[in-house]
C-alpha cells in the first residue's frame, strides 16, 4: 500500500529511553533531565534538522528543542520536567534543504567554484521561508528574510550576496519558518512519570507502633508513636513506615513466634487484616482513633517526616469483606472459602482475593478507594505488601487512578520475587522497589547487582530501595556479624542507593537473634508479639545513622544513582565505589569493609579520570571519622578498616 | 480507564525475535526454524500454559504449538515456515487452573494431606472442560472426561479417584478444551519474511558481459556471455550478476579510467543508464536483443545458474525519463536539471531522481514496473545499486509489492554506507546485503564484525554477503598481497558467510593493479572500457574456487551463519573459526593465514565442547589439501600455512 506522503524520507528509530516500545513510562523527578537519543537518517547526503518534542500529557501543543548530532546517525536532545504528573516526548525530523544548501555553498566557495546559480537556489529557499512567515509576530523576521532574498538575487553585487548567504544567523532565522510538509514524526509518544524529589531520594525507617510504649508489656499507641517521632527525626530519616494499623483477625490468629495456636493475650500479626472493628480503612482500637492517627501525621509533618502506610490486600477470616463480598474470594466445594496456601503449606489466617472474580470492577474500585481514603487522611506514601500476589493489571490501573489526582503519592513495591516480576511491577507504576540487596553480601554480588540496577535500561523505570533488614529478613550476615555487620550493611545501603530503609529499633540496637538456626525470622518477632525497646543504650547506632543521613542530605551526589562507579581494590573484603554529580562539584568515594569480624587493609585504585581528578596529589576527607588524608594520584592508596570501630570511609574529594 | 477484561492476569513481554517492536519482519528460508522466546508470568503461584501461534499472513486461523518453560519466567516455542511469503506469529498465554490443581495435588498427596475437597475441585475443573467439548469430533474425549468426573466425585473409591486425578494424560486431554476467557494474547503479530533457500545460501559471480568476447578489442555480446556460462558453472557458482545491460548515455560520457572527456570509441560506464535506445527496460544494442538476453537466462537455468541484474535508479542525460518526466528531477533556476554531486565534486553524467517530487506515485510505480519487467523476462535476482541514495520508504513499498506476487525474488543491497543505514535497508526488505568485509582484514576486525553480524539481533534481518572484491573496491590488501591475498580473501568470504560473491575474472586471475597508488579503483577498469581476459592461465584460481564452492555445497554447516564460533590461536596472523550444524553431524573448522607474504605457523585451541567433541584424539580432514591429521583433544594443535601454496585449512571433523 502506498504511504500517504511518499515524499517523507527521514527514518527515526532506536529511540532511547523507551521502555517496552513505549508501553511503559520512564521515571523522573521534577528537574531531573530526560536525555533522549535516536538514530535519525535520510537517503543521500541532505542535512537534517531534528527536534525533540515534549509536553505535559493533555497539552494542545508541543514544546521543542533542537537535537544535536553525536555522529554515526545518533542524535541527542534534553528536556527537564517541571511539574508532577505525566509528560510525553517524541521526535520530529526533516530534511533541511536550507541547511544542506548553506553547507554545500561553503564547500563550493572554498573550492572557488562559480556559485551564481547556487545563490539563486538559495534565494528560492529563503523566499519559501518568507512565504511561511505569515504570523503577525513574524513581521520583523519577514523583513529580514525579504532583504536577504534581494541580496541573493542581486547579480550585480555577488560578494554581498555571498556574505548574506553564509551569514550564520540565517539558518536559525530560516528555521523559524520550517517546511514541515515532509517532516517525519516518530510513531510513538513516549511517557514519563514525573514525581516529586522524595521519589528518588528518601531514607525510610520502619517500626511497629504497638512496640513504642514506654513501659514493657504495654500495647503502644499512636500517642506513643507521636512521642517517638523526634527520636526518628533526630536520625535524619524522611519517611516513617508503619506495618498495618488495622483491626487484626481473631480466627486462626497466630501466636508468638508464628505458633499455629494463639494464646490468650496474643496480639496476632498486623497483616491478618480485618476484625469486628472493620477492615482496611479501620484502625486497631488499641492504637487509638482516626484523630490520633491524624495527629501522628501532623506531628510527623512538623518534623519533616512523612508517614507511610502498609497496603496489604488480604483478609483475615474476620474481615467484613468476607461477608459483604463473598464472591471476591474463591469458594471451595465444601462451602468454605479458600485460604492462602503454597502447597503443601497452609495459611489459614489469611484469605487471598480472587482477582478472577466476575465482580472485579467493584473489587478494583474498593481497593483503590482504600488507598484514596488514607490519602485523604494525609498519607502520601504507601509500602505495598506482596504486590506480586495481586493482579498486575489492577496495580497499573489503581496507581494511575490515584496519581491522576494525587501525583505526589509514592508507592514502594515489596515484591521479593523473581527478577522479571519485580521489574514489571516497577514498569506498571510502582515508584520505588525493594531489591535483592539484603541477600547480596560479597563484593562480586554487590558490584554486579548495583551495576545492573544503575547502568542498564532498568534504571529508567526501577528505583531501588536498599534495606539491610526487614521484619521478614534477618540475613545470616547480620546474625553472625552482629552490630559491626549492622553498621556495614547500613552504610552500604545508605551510600549505594539514593533511597534506602531500615527496620528499627532492631537495627540500631543490633538485635540479630534468629528464631532458630538457619531461619531468617527474628526470635520473638514483633510480627507476632509486643516488644519493648530500651533505646538509650551506649552501643546504639543512633549517632552513626544520624551522621550517615546527614552526609546523604549534604552531598547531592548521593541523591541519585546513575553515576555509581566501582573502583578496584586488592582485597576481596574491601569494596570501593563512588558517586559524583555530572559537573564533578560533589564527589563521594566510599571504601567499606565487608568483614564484620576482622580488621581488613588493602590498596584502592581510584578511576581518577571518571571522577574528574587530574594527576596531582589530592585530599580526601572522611566525613564519618572527620579525618583528612593526602592521596597520591599516580598510585593506589592504602586503607585499613576495623569493624569494631568504623567499617567504612566515606570520603568527600 | 478500566480494561475490558479485568480478569486477565498474565503478562507477556520481552518477546524475541522482534525487530523494532514488530515494525519490521525477521527473515527465514523455508524450513528454517523460528525459535520464539518470551517472558511470561502471572501474579501468585498459578501454573501457566503458553502457546506459540503462527499463520501464513491472511489465514483465518492460527496454528499452535505449546511453549516450554526455560526457567526464570522465560518460555520458548518453535515453528518452521513451510512456504514463501509472509508469516505471522504471536503468543497466547493463560492461567491453567487444571495444571495448577494437578501440580498441587501431587504435593498434597506427597505430604499425606486429606485431598477429598481437592478431588471435588478437580472434578469441577474437568467438568468445565467437558462443557467446552462440544465439537462433533470431540465425542470420544467428552466420554473420557465424563468418566473421569465420575471417578473424582466418587467418595467411595478415593484411591481410584486419586489415580484418575494424577493420570499424566489428563492434563493433555483437559487442555484440548481450554478455558480461554481470560487468556492473554500478545499485543503484536510479528512478521516473518520467508524466502527460498537461495536467499540464505548463495555464491555470486560478477562479470561484465561486454568483456566476454573471445578476441581482444571486441565488444562482448550476450552470445559470448552464454558461451562463458559453463566456465562459471564449472566453478560452482549459483548466481551470475551482470552490471547494467541498458543503453549508455552519450552526453558527459566518461572516458577510460574515469577521464572527464570520453574519446571516440569509448564505451562509457554501464551505470550511466539511458540513451536513444531507451532506459531501464531497454538493452544496449551492442550486447544483443531481448531474445538474446532471454537465451542467456535459459542457458543459465540449464546450468543451475541464475542471472542477477543490476538495478541502478539513476539516469544519464540521455535517458528518456528526462524528457518524459522532467518533474521527477530537480530543476535549477537556470533551466538545467540538477546533476549528481557531492560538493565540491560534480558528476555531470548522472542525474539523480528527486524523491520529493509531487508525481512520486507515478515515479514509484514506474520504478517498480522496471523490476517487474525483468521478472517477466525470467530474472529473479536483483543487485540494487546504492539503494541508500534513494528513498527508504520507496524500497519498503516496492519490495513488498514485488514479493506479494513473486516471493522468490531476491534483492541484494549494495549500500556501502553507515551501519544504521545498511541495517535499515535490510529491515525494509532487502534479502541480502553487501558488508564491510572488504575492509576488515585483521583477526580482530574479522572476529568483531562477524560476531556482530551473526550473534546479535542483526542476524534476524540482515543476511551478509561477503565480497573479496568488487569493480569499485580493490582493497590495499589485494594490491599488496597479489594472488595469495586473493586466495585468502576468497576462502574467508566463502567460509565465513553462507552467501558470498566475487568479481571475476579479475579475482581468479589475480588482477590487482590500482589506477594510482592509494586508490581502490582498478587500472583500466572495466567500468569504463572493454577488457579481454585470457582465462586459461596456469595461475588461475579456477580450480581452488571450484573446490571451495564444492565444499560449501557438500557441507550443510557452511550454509548458514548462526553457528559461527571463533577459536583462539597463538598467532595474530592465523584466524580459526568453525561452523557446525545444530546436531553436530557436520562440523567445519577453518584455519586461515592472514599473511599473503610469509609462511605462518602456530597453535590452535579448539573449543571442543562447543563442537561436541569429547576428550579423545580426533581426526581432522583437510578438504582443500585432501590430507588427514590426528589432533590431540587435551592440548592445542600445530598448524603451518604457506600463502604461496594454500593459505588455509578447511577441516571437516
Amino acid at each position: 500500500m502506498l504511504p500517504e506522503i511518499g515524499q517523507q524520507r527521514v527514518i527515526i528509530e532506536g529511540v532511547s529511553p523507551e521502555v517496552d516500545a513505549g508501553r511503559y513510562a520512564i521515571k523522573r523527578v521534577i528537574g531531573e533531565p530526560v536525555i533522549v537519543e535516536a538514530d535519525i537518517f535520510v537517503d543521500g547526503h541532505d542535512a537534517l534538522t531534528c527536534m525533540l518534542l515534549y509536553q505535559r500529557s493533555g497539552d494542545k501543543t508541543w514544546q521543542t528543542t533542537e537535537m544535536e548530532p553525536l555522529g554515526n546517525d545518533r542524535w541527542r536532545g534534553t528536556f527537564c520536567p517541571s511539574a508532577m504528573g505525566t509528560m510525553l516526548y517524541t521526535i520530529q525530523a526533516r530534511v533541511d534543504h536550507f541547511r544542506t544548501w548553506q553547507r554545500n555553498l561553503h564547500k563550493r566557495i572554498a573550492a572557488e567554484q562559480d556559485v551564481s546559480v547556487d545563490l539563486l537556489i538559495g534565494a528560492d529557499l529563503v523566499e519559501q521561508a518568507l512565504q511561511r512567515a505569515t504570523d503577525a509576530g513574524a513581521k520583523g523576521d519577514a523583513r529580514r528574510l525579504s532583504s536577504i532574498v534581494r541580496h541573493l538575487r542581486d547579480a550585480r553585487s555577488p560578494a554581498k550576496a555571498v556574505q548574506a548567504a553564509l551569514n550564520p544567523d540565517l539558518l536559525e532565522l530560516s528555521n523559524r519558518f520550517p517546511d514541515l510538509r515532509y517532516a517525519v514524526t516518530y510513531a510513538k509518544e513516549l511517557p514519563v512519570t514525573v514525581d516529586r524529589e522524595r521519589a528518588r531520594f528518601s531514607a525510610w525507617y520502619e517500626l511497629f507502633p504497638r512496640s513504642t510504649a514506654t513501659t514493657p508489656d504495654t500495647h503502644g499507641t499512636f500517642a506513643d508513636l507521636e512521642a517517638r517521632l523526634p527520636y526518628i527525626a533526630s536520625m535524619g530519616f524522611d519517611i516513617v513506615y508503619l506495618p498495618p494499623i488495622h483491626p487484626i483477625g481473631v480466627q486462626f490468629r497466630k501466636g508468638k513466634n508464628n505458633r499455629v495456636q494463639a494464646e490468650p493475650g496474643d496480639v496476632g500479626s498486623p497483616w491478618a487484616i480485618g476484625g469486628a472493628g472493620g477492615g482496611h480503612t479501620a484502625i486497631l482500637p488499641q492504637l487509638g482513633t482516626l484523630d490520633d492517627f491524624r495527629r501522628v501525621v501532623q506531628r510527623a509533618k512538623a518534623l519533616d517526616l512523612e508517614i507511610a502506610l502498609d497496603i496489604a490486600f488480604q483478609c483475615s477470616p474476620d474481615h467484613p469483606w468476607l461477608k459483604k463480598h463473598p464472591d471476591w474470594f474463591r469458594q471451595r466445594p465444601d462451602g468454605t472459602i479458600q485460604y492462602a496456601e503454597n502447597p503443601p503449606k497452609k495459611y489459614q489466617d489469611i484469605y487471598p482475593i480472587n482477582f478472577e472474580n466476575d465482580d472485579w470492577e467493584n473489587l478494583w474500585k474498593e481497593l483503590r478507594d482504600v488507598m484514596l481514603y488514607w490519602v485523604k487522611q494525609g498519607v502520601k506514601v504507601f509500602r505495598v505488601d506482596n504486590p506480586h500476589t495481586k493482579s498486575f493489571r489492577f496495580w497499573e490501573w489503581a496507581i494511575a487512578e490515584i496519581r491522576a489526582k494525587h501525583p505526589d503519592v509514592i508507592f514502594l513495591s515489596e515484591a521479593f520475587s523473581r527478577p522479571r516480576i519485580m521489574y514489571n511491577l516497577a514498569k506498571l507504576g510502582f515508584t520505588q522497589s525493594y531489591t535483592y540487596f539484603t541477600w547480596r553480601n560479597s563484593k562480586y554480588e554487590l558490584t554486579e547487582y548495583l551495576t545492573e540496577l544503575t547502568q542498564t535500561e532498568v534504571k529508567e523505570y526501577f528505583r531501588p530501595n536498599f534495606w539491610p533488614n526487614t521484619p521478614d529478613i534477618l540475613h545470616a550476615f547480620l546474625q553472625h556479624g552482629g552490630l559491626p555487620a549492622c553498621k556495614i550493611r547500613l552504610i552500604l545501603a545508605a551510600m549505594m542507593t539514593a533511597s534506602y530503609g531500615m527496620y528499627g529499633p532492631v537495627l540500631e540496637l543490633g538485635i540479630v537473634t534468629p528464631r532458630e538456626p538457619g531461619s531468617e525470622e527474628y526470635l520473638d518477632s514483633e510480627k507476632y508479639q509486643l516488644r519493648y525497646w530500651e533505646l538509650d543504650q551506649p552501643h546504639s547506632l543512633h549517632d552513626l545513622i544520624a551522621r550517615v543521613n546527614q552526609i546523604r542530605r549534604t552531598n547531592v551526589a548521593l541523591q541519585s544513582n546513575h553515576n555509581v562507579i566501582f573502583h578496584p581494590t586488592d582485597n576481596e573484603q574491601i569494596i570501593c565505589f563512588s558517586k559524583h554529580t555530572d559537573d564533578h562539584s560533589n564527589r563521594i568515594v566510599v571504601v567499606a569493609s565487608l568483614d564484620p569480624i576482622n580488621a581488613q587493609s588493602g590498596w584502592v585504585g581510584l578511576d581518577l579520570a571518571a571522577l574528574g581528578i587530574d594527576s596531582h596529589p589530592y585530599h580526601v576527607h572522611d566525613l564519618l571519622a572527620d579525618a583528612t588524608y593526602l592521596w597520591n594520584a599516580n598510585s593506589w592508596n592504602y586503607v585499613e578498616l576495623n569493624p569494631q570501630h568504623l567499617p567504612a570511609h566515606i570520603f568527600r574529594i
